[in-house]
């Protein structure tokens, strides 16, 4: 759906994260972001701080609207090419802001007839349930947005503002088997619920189990992506970054702001401290202290350069 | 749904596998098992033999009833606070023949209205098939449990109490191309089968293709976690277990009682001997010998410490 | 279904891709391709050429007729027993053509009454959209397959002759986010397409994202195995075989021919030359140049033996 969104109203949105605007921004029409081979004069454009030729890109842009960070100036050749520059603090933060309120089109609220919702289950306002979705007999928050073909089981408690991608499998037994006398693998006892804060995001085709005796659970603002598998007894803190791939195992916890990269593997019943990173492809088989880099296989503490 | 289970109908349940029982029994209802952070006095709690504190853990544990092993005590103590103490060779398992016979709730048998089963697909008894399945032309055993969304294609055979998680996708083409003279790639015909056999797991996600020209096949009582690749000819023993994004590539063999940690990819036309452990991540691209563990990238055998 | 194919039909068939016939095809039929254990008089049997022992696996078959490459004789052994060889340049190559061609049962052309598809979404000649497949508002080319519980979300473009085994999700929310003021992770908008050209095939609970100001574009004729993630902005060549679990983060560019390895992962914003092949497990965090082949965590290039 075409837009056309009045530079003004951009900058009255972002209010006060405007630390200065050049340049006469009336008349100006925004119809869309573009990345930056494609950038024309009805982009919304902006320049990345850790460019060492920020100047350059403002002053080679097509868009005549460009948001920038400091270390941009307002040279004489931006003016003349009649150019609107609005200084942020942090440019990347600020388009991000910009394109969630004017250019991405959210799904209406709603329940599609496909969808097989729980006769029990409660749903708060406005939640987007798309087709074939399975919605066992949950709690579910306001605003929740669960994408075509995702299943959730029986007793997952989902909060407001959380985003399920298509596909997702949530709330199954987890995986833990016992052997007998004779050798057979006994399943242990699954039990648990799984715990979804709110403003979390699950990616397609990510697998999140039940707890086994206690409960799964995903802190608030906790991001994950496509084809994670996490598994029971999982206790995740606050705005953790869970990339594709990912393995997390039985009994792991992971704390605030921890980072981790691709197909990285967690070995169960281990410690991942507050803010600390692992590497794509690590093989964590220890616990990791709070801010530590861990790389490899297996895993080992990444040095920082003096 | 809330459970009051005596305590004497465990006691019968258990049968021979009581080596002992000390304390009165009588009037002690249970109510659920719970982890150890929460064990109140209306849990079934038991001690991991494996815990150096084993008496402790009894001594201090708020639970009236206690599943242990060999090595825990019916001291003074525990007789004045009460408690009855079920002595067992293996308490994990105990406690899991326990959760599993009366406090696990099973899905009652029945086919969902929404899952579209094949008219020539011949189904046994007592199985449970979800929302949004979809079962192809195939023969499928007693007691299976097939969760929503899964999708059975054509022609795959799966026997008694086997239980397939939501998401999984079976009995798909294999992954083989051969390159034409002009450098497409052209598709290796995929005409085999997929045989699972009885008291199988499949998870959530989990893709096992059919086979080339032979056919995959799953041993009896193989259990595999969630977005696992199974690919075209593999055949795996019994017992197998096969933990969270394990890879299996075409052609492998895995004999009983492998046991592969989460991540590990094997590539194919290898064989993983009896009883042979993979560790978390590792790469393994030559045979394994019987009872050997291997680990790393590329996984190297662990030498045992003496 | 059962087969009944004349060899003759499959001499007509192969053409100019036979470089001499010995023996007489006439009244052979051939009912099936069969792995080497199960061969049978009614088995179109083929050499691998990369066999050292090439002879003796065409005198010791119980195929009658056999597709072999150069450096088979037609024996007197060959001939006492009556044999048909069909000499081509890849026997391999040839079989795959002949299994294709006669012994494949392809999809009947239709949409599943459960599918459910967007109603401004244009659908080309011939396809097969499976049960409970979601389609959104995109544009798919002609004579494709969708299988069972495929999502698509709006805004996809798939061309012709495109194969998507169950379960895959294409066109969704890239990953990527802004840390803002007070840490939470703000999303960074996801605002492009997804671009499948000509041939592709997608694996079961594949997840391929669309751009997030760009576009993700998979080239023709490249295939992607089970379970794989491809990121925002990715960039994929023609004739590129991506394995199972296979992980290509945000703004890579792999070009012709690459081959990747199962469970390898890429760093985002880099470079795969034409051609590159990656291994097992390889954790790749820089530009590969066309050619080479790396493997490992860290990737490193794999020196070629003099």
């Amino acid at each position: 759906m075409k837009k056309v969104v009045p530079l003004s109203d951009i900058i009255t949105f972002l209010g006060k994260e405007l630390k200065a605007i050049y340049g006469n921004p009336e008349g100006i029409n925004i119809h869309y972001l573009k990345d930056p081979q494609n950038v024309d004069e009805y982009t919304l454009d902006w320049v990345n701080p850790h460019r060492h030729d920020m100047q350059l890109i403002a002053g080679t842009s097509k868009a005549k609207a460009i948001i920038v960070g400091p270390g941009v100036e307002y040279t004489h050749t931006l003016k003349k090419q009649g150019k609107v520059i609005l200084l942020v603090d942090n440019p990347k933060l600020a388009i991000a802001k910009v394109g969630n309120a004017f250019f991405v089109d959210k799904p209406h609220p709603g329940i599609h007839p496909t969808a097989i919702i729980h006769p029990d289950a409660v749903i708060g306002k406005d939640a987007f349930i798309g087709a074939n979705a399975t919605i066992g007999n949950c709690k579910i928050g306001d605003n929740v947005c669960i994408c075509p073909n995702v299943v959730v089981n029986d007793n997952v408690m989902i909060g407001n503002d959380v985003i399920i991608k298509s596909g997702a499998n949530l709330g199954f037994d987890g995986f833990g088997f016992e052997r007998g006398e004779d050798g057979d693998l006994i399943k242990f006892p699954q039990l648990g619920s799984l715990i979804i804060r709110n403003k979390v995001e699950i990616g397609s085709s990510t697998c999140i189990d039940k707890g086994a005796l206690s409960d799964t659970i995903i802190g608030e603002g906790t991001k994950i992506n496509n084809l994670c598998h996490i598994a029971h007894n999982v206790i995740i803190g606050k705005n953790v970054v869970i990339t594709a791939h990912v393995n997390i195992s039985g009994s792991s916890i992971i704390e605030d702001n921890v980072w981790i990269a691709p197909n990285a593997s967690l070995r169960g019943h281990q410690t991942i401290g507050k803010g600390a990173v692992i590497g794509m492809g690590a093989v964590v088989t220890k616990n990791i202290p709070a801010g530590e880099t861990w790389i490899g296989n297996p895993a080992r503490k990444l040095e920082k350069k003096q």
